[in-house]
């Protein structure tokens, strides 16, 4: 049997395989719908712009079920294919992301992305690489046994962490990373924080698979990351930081001035917001005056 | 005994009296957050924002528990009493109105908004004017049993669906609806779509009570309001709509080009997004490693 998540991660599989994939990260239904309504052909969350409309920092300082949940609401606004960033799988163990991908299958993710990093106990450190494949086989065997073609985009904080002794070993160790990742079940390495071209290149050449990257303030446009090898370039919290940014001034002016030019110069209309949503409750006995 | 909730009533109470009260309009935990730094002492919620954020058109499409849930995460991420728009109370009767202030004061709300539109079965229409003095009553009484002195906004949308055969039977309407709601428990008579200073005048100087308004894009600044009589303005959706738009901005450019200048125009930045939440997770036996 052939189920609608399964024709979604399918759609998004060929998606990823045509390559030159920009992603856009949604973190509420609302940001989700405008991001579909730009024509992006598919959406990921973003795990620090879902934790900050929570009220948490990043990092698993939200927990797993309101992590869900908000995963769930962007899946249910939007007809395009949703990639769940799933952020170190919400517990160390392989039974722990098996736990946490089984949960985003119910809420309709067609993707993933898994970190290597655990920040259980407050500080951030790499995990062993036997014990991340072990985990991303856990993803897939969970996807595998609903006959869902999930995307795993697999993580590793080589970059981000700065690890090694130059750019020379932190490349060395990223590809021996991505590599085993592939063989465990991964379908892309994806390296936060690298956004520089000739490194790119590099790391792209050598990688035994798809190379998935992220925007950054100051990154190259797509295209260059692109041309360099990358197969996908997603945006992050970045999306979310320019809104609270946007906010921010907007808040600014009305506390000091009281008023509200600012808004307007980037105001929504009111019947367009409506226009973007089509869930609307059905009228119950118990609702009916 | 004087609870903390009670405290932050007496406080928000305090600031209405005290009129020229500016209140910004919060969706989520990070909206509340940006508001709260710019300066703010009170924050109201946007019932149509939070469904927009949840994936609903707004009026009574998000059910009660839902409504409440996001409210709880608002007063959960900032210390300033917070006001919460209940919409119509979420069912006709005043047990429904009491069950949804029961619930909003457990999520720790220190006023609320209460309209008298009805929007069951999908047609929208003002209750009768007895009808919605027992339900503020309902809101009264829920309030007062728990010693919570809750400021009580009595929305009446005479205006916002144009009542009346002109603009004097619609202020006359507005008085008398006021002047009873008043009387039933209510702190302040709130006006949405009143913003011609003319108009609120003559409605400040005849109703029996505060005068509590909306803004609106092109509506005169707050001073104006304020010094034609209003004790207090929020600005309902419009920051949520002006963020709306600015991610509009946003996506397009991305989609479009493949570049982030517009995210990079207003960029908050990493750590300082960190920095608005102090709520973390505390270590478990079972999420240590």
């Amino acid at each position: 049997m052939t189920t609608s998540l399964a024709l979604q991660a399918a759609r998004f599989r060929e998606q990823n395989s045509a390559g030159r994939l920009l992603l856009p990260n949604a973190w509420d239904a609302a940001s989700a719908r405008i991001f579909e309504e730009a024509g992006f052909t598919a959406i990921g969350t973003t795990s620090a712009g879902i934790a900050y409309a929570e009220g948490y920092r990043d990092a698993e300082q939200i927990d797993r079920d309101a992590m869900v949940r908000a995963i769930a609401k962007i899946v249910k606004a939007v007809s395009v294919p949703v990639s769940a960033d799933i952020e170190g799988g919400y517990g160390p163990s392989p039974a722990d992301v098996r736990q946490t991908v089984d949960d985003v299958l119910d809420a309709g993710a067609a993707g993933i992305n898994l970190e290597d990093t655990a920040h259980y106990g407050g500080t951030a450190a790499l995990l062993g690489v036997d014990a991340q494949c072990e985990r991303i086989a856990a993803a897939r065997e969970a996807a595998a046994r609903r006959g869902v073609p999930l995307v795993i985009n697999a993580r590793t904080d080589t970059f981000l962490l700065s690890l090694g002794a130059n750019v020379d070993e932190r490349v060395a160790l990223t590809v021996d990373r991505g590599g085993r990742y592939m063989q465990a079940g991964a379908d892309l390495v994806f390296v936060p924080l690298l956004v520089d071209p000739s490194t790119v290149k590099r790391l792209a050449t050598q990688l035994p698979g798809p190379l998935s990257l992220m925007a950054l303030p100051g990154a190259p446009p797509a295209a260059e990351l692109f041309a360099a090898g990358a197969t996908r370039v997603s945006i992050g919290q970045m999306g979310m930081l320019a809104t609270l940014g946007s906010l921010k001034r907007i808040s600014e002016e009305l506390h000091q001035y009281g008023t509200w030019a600012s808004i307007e110069n980037t105001f929504y209309g009111f019947a367009e917001a409506e226009a973007l949503f089509s869930r609307t409750r059905v009228a119950t006995a118990d609702a009916a005056p």
